[in-house]
This record gives C-alpha cells, sequence and structure tokens, in this order.
C-alpha cells in the first residue's frame, strides 16, 4: 500500500499517511518551462495498491491534469490497483444537461478518470449522488455530516434550542441528516436563483424563532445562497446563525460576504485545502483524514 | 459543415473559415467563478460535420479541458462527426518512457480525445510521427514545410549558397525535406543536452562555410538548442543564420534570447498564436490557414 500527494492537498494527504501509518510516497510534481506538467514517481510501486490524494479544487484544470497524467505513470510503472481519492470532486455542479447543448462535465470527468487507469474513487459529498453511476468502476462515496454533527454536539445547545436549515430546496436531505443526528427540527429557506452564481432568498418555510439556526449546504462557492440565507434568518427572528459545509469553494467575493454576512462562525471540512488568506477567523476547518483513512 | 473557435486560436480559426467560406459557429467559453470552465453552444449542429479549432498550446490544461468539454458537449448535441483541428498538438514530447515511472502524456491526450468523442484529428508536425499510432481515430498529418520553403524561395537565395541545418540529429529527416524543396544541402549540429530546457552546442557536420544558413526545427520552445545553434553557426563560419519552425512555443526566456542571438529572422506558423509581446520584428509568422482548410 502507498500513499502519494499530488498539488490540491498536501496537509489533508500528509495527515491521512499519518493515520495510516505510513510515509507519503515520493513523487514530485512540477512545469516544464511551457506549463506542461512534468510527474516523476520516485520509488518503485510494481504490484502495490496505490492512492494518490488529489481534489479537482481551483484551479480545477490543472489539478485534474496532473491526477490523470499521475494515473497513466501508476498504471504503465504497474501500479496492481490505483484508488483516487478525491475529497472534492471539481466539475460536480455540470452534471446534467440543464439547457440545450450543454455537456455533462462530470460525466466526462468520470469517464477520462477511467481512460486514465483509476481501478477505484474514493470521494465526498458529491453535489448530485447520482454521479456515482456516472462510474463503471468502484466508487465509495462518504459523508461529512457526522463531523460536522459531532462538532455541533460539543458545543453544547440543547436540542429544543436549534434548528437546522437547508438555503434551498435541493439540499433538504442533507439537512435532515444533520438534523437526525442533532435531534433538532429542519426549515428551508425557499429561493430562486436567476443565473449562475447568483442568488436570491425568499420566505422561510419551519419555525426559527428565537433559535440557532444552523445553515448547511454542500459547497459554498461564492457564498450568495449562504450569506443572503443567513441575513434572512436573523430578519425572521433567529436568535443567532451559523453556517456549515463540506467543501469550501470559497471564490471570488467569498470571504469578503462571510465577514461581512450575520454568520457567527462558518465550519467546513478540509476537502479543499484553504488558503492562508481564506483563513478568517470566523472559519473552523474540521479534517476528513480519519473517515478517509478508515475507507482506505 | 460546421466551423468552431475555442480560446487559443482564434485568429487562424477565423482565416480557416473564410478559406472554407463559412462563418464560425457561435459559441462561448467562460468560466464560473471557481474557474470551472462553461461552454455554451448557440446553434444547433444536429446531424451536421462539426471541426473544432484548437492548439494545446499554454495554457496547455486549460485549452485540453476546453477542447474536451467542447467535444463531449457536441457529442450530446448529435454532431455527425466531430473532428478536432489541433495545429499544435501539446504534451507532444512526453511520447516514451525515457526514464522508469514516467507517464506517457502524448498518449494520454489521444485516449482522453477518443473518450471524449472525437471522430478525426487534424494536426501538423507532430514531434514524433509515431504518436500518429496513439490514435485508433482517422488522423491527418499535416507538413508545415511547403509553407516554410515557399516563403525562403521568394527570398531568392542561390541554391548553392544556402545549407539547411539541423539543431538536433532527431531533425535531420525534417531538414532532408526542406533541403529538397530549396535544393540545397544539409548540415547537422552535433549537440548534447544535459537536462530539459538546456541545451549544449557541439561541432557541425557539414559545409556551412560563408553560406547562408537555415536552422529548422519542429517546436521552438525556451529557444536555447536554436540560439546556441545560431552562435555555432556564425562562429563557424556561416554568413548568415535564419531560423524557422512549425510550432512557436517561445516560453520562458525565449524571445529575449531570440533577440540576443545571431538569428536575424525566426520564421514560425500561426499554428500557435503569438502574444502581442512575442511578436518582436524578428519574427515572421506565416499562415497554415490554406493548408488546413484544404483538409477540411
Ligand atoms: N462551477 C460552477 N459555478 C457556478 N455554477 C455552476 C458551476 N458549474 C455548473 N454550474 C451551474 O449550476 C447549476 C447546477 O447547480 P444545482 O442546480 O445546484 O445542481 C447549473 O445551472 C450549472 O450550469
Ligand atoms: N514541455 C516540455 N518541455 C521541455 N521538455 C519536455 C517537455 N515535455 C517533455 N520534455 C522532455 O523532452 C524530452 C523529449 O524530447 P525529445 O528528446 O526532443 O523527443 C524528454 O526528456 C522529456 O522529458
Amino acid at each position: 500500500l502507498k500513499i502519494f500527494s499530488l498539488n490540491s492537498n498536501h496537509e489533508l494527504a500528509k495527515e491521512i499517511a499519518d493515520e495510516v501509518g505510513l510515509e507519503l510516497g515520493k513523487s514530485s510534481v512540477k512545469r516544464f518551462s511551457d506549463g506542461e506538467i512534468q510527474i516523476n514517481i520516485e520509488e518503485s510501486i510494481r504490484g502495490c495498491d496505490v492512492f494518490v490524494i488529489q481534489s479537482t479544487s481551483q484551479p480545477v484544470n490543472e489539478h485534474l491534469m496532473e491526477l490523470l497524467i499521475m494515473v497513466d505513470a501508476l498504471k504503465r510503472a504497474s501500479a496492481k490497483t490505483i484508488t483516487i481519492v478525491m475529497p472534492y470532486y471539481g466539475y460536480a455542479r455540470q452534471d446534467r444537461k440543464a439547457r440545450a447543448r450543454e455537456p455533462i462535465t462530470a460525466k466526462l470527468v468520470a469517464n477520462l478518470l477511467e481512460t486514465a487507469g483509476a481501478t477505484r474513487v474514493i470521494t465526498l459529498d458529491l453535489h448530485a449522488p447520482q454521479i456515482q453511476g456516472f462510474f463503471d468502476i468502484l466508487i465509495d462515496h462518504l459523508m461529512g455530516v457526522p463531523i460536522l454533527a459531532e462538532y455541533f454536539q460539543e458545543k453544547g445547545f440543547k436540542n429544543e434550542d436549534i434548528v437546522i436549515v437547508s438555503p434551498d430546496h435541493g439540499g433538504v436531505t442533507r439537512a435532515r441528516k444533520l438534523a437526525e443526528r442533532l435531534k433538532a427540527p429542519i426549515a428551508i429557506i425557499d429561493k430562486r436563483r436567476p443565473k449562475p452564481n447568483v442568488a436570491e432568498v425568499m420566505n422561510i418555510v419551519g419555525n426559527i424563532d428565537g433559535k440557532v439556526a444552523i445553515l448547511i449546504d454542500d459547497i459554498i462557492d461564492t457564498a450568495g445562497t449562504i450569506t443572503l440565507a443567513a441575513n434572512a434568518l436573523v430578519e425572521n427572528g433567529a436568535k443567532e446563525v451559523f453556517a456549515c459545509c463540506t467543501h469550501p469553494v470559497l471564490s471570488g467575493p467569498a470571504i469578503e460576504r462571510i465577514e461581512n454576512s450575520n454568520i457567527k462562525e462558518l465550519v467546513v471540512l478540509n476537502t479543499i485545502q484553504l488558503t492562508e488568506e481564506k483563513m478568517i477567523g470566523k472559519i473552523k476547518q474540521l479534517s476528513v483524514a480519519k473517515l478517509i483513512s478508515e475507507a482506505i
């Protein structure tokens, strides 16, 4: 068994290796002068079960190509099995033809990973669980909710004081799962999104009056949805608002919006490694290393 | 028949469409806030023979993913055939395992293009012609030499005054082809390259004394090889030195090296669109639009 890290999640990869009780495999991922990726695997992996840790987070196309080239190299170096550990699955939101002549990039990515030679994929909280069916190879789909639930349990809120809120209809199942673990009721924000990366908040379904509201989503990207939701919750009588998600994409205006929002604390997982400037005081990051190491 | 352009070669795509007598197909290639590629095909292509113009030049991973996603969208929009016109084939230099555990990225790219749904590929001067065999779909391999030969013919040199020079052993066949068209002899530079992107010039095989030397290569990347070759030629008695290539990658120190070199003029093709800062006086760019339009 060998574990290799590419460039997206060095810290998590190190933690996973520690959990499993191994050193990370020796390899280097560099760029030639013209930007082409140069990969060197610096130890024999012949006959090994190899795990490669890489999220297709920003810069997504660089991270995806690093992964594909690494898998190609591992295959040609006679790895016995090649498991891709992709804590965050990029392009997951392009998972269906919503309009005519759209690509289904989430399926394309699945095909590319298989073509390169992956034999198994481990991932967390796919934007749509149907993406599992895009693969003909083994796929393990892990859940971030237990980690988030445990964190909120430790805060010692009384069950009757909290409410779990889904920022849209698509997220109700997820909110339900967190609510079950925290033995709390749920509420739903009834919103309409006029175009991508723009969110609009409507009214609230459920009772949030005087409660500690915990918003949950899978991905927080530009943070438009979640911050407008937090405002709506406070305006409608919530006592305070926490937010949590599995995948902190946090692109564009996200950090500024979170800073200026009513969100007291944003709890995220480390499926995506946060850059220095994103590590603001309001954001708490929890590790998925143990969860992933158990699946290895 | 429809021709679409992605982001690598808008000018060439326009020229090709003009040669064929068509408007370019309507499409847009944008980025979401998190850097993911968003493609929109804005006209019906059902049942059409579709051509997509895209070189996998710098930024290579962005350009490759744009292409793969476009092909996926075209396939799902019921294109009859999808021909990729890739004037410059990126990753072509990673075409074999030179060391243990290296990837063969040129083959991986071929597999990815087929997986996405391409039915035919048109390209120019592959770094190794063997890359044609990496494809199970149709591939047309065009040659830039006739365009370069025509340009030098028009300069009106006497045949006996010129010599075509290959900057390394690998390029002798290419030099031979240009030499045949210009009815000139050839010479070879005997060099050793200690590591990637670093070139070292040795001695010259063949007679260059008092002659106009025309260096030819397929790719000029950091321009180390070609500028050291030019210096060696002048030191060894060449009257003046021209250089030419099919693919002007021109990364890193290339432009500075060319400016400061003994090269009088560098003639390149437009398989890679040059950015403003690379359009220096010494560089002459010739179009492959006619050559490609004849293959369409
Ligand atoms: N990277 C992205 N950033 C923002 N929106 C996206 C992205 N990828 C896909 N989309 C859009 O998000 C929508 C799907 O999200 P959802 O409705 O939450 O499943 C579709 O309209 C997509 O066009
Ligand atoms: N993008 C690149 N830039 C510089 N060198 C490369 C690149 N891709 C591959 N190579 C190296 O170039 C060599 C192959 O070039 P060649 O010997 O001319 O066929 C191999 O050693 C590769 O590792």
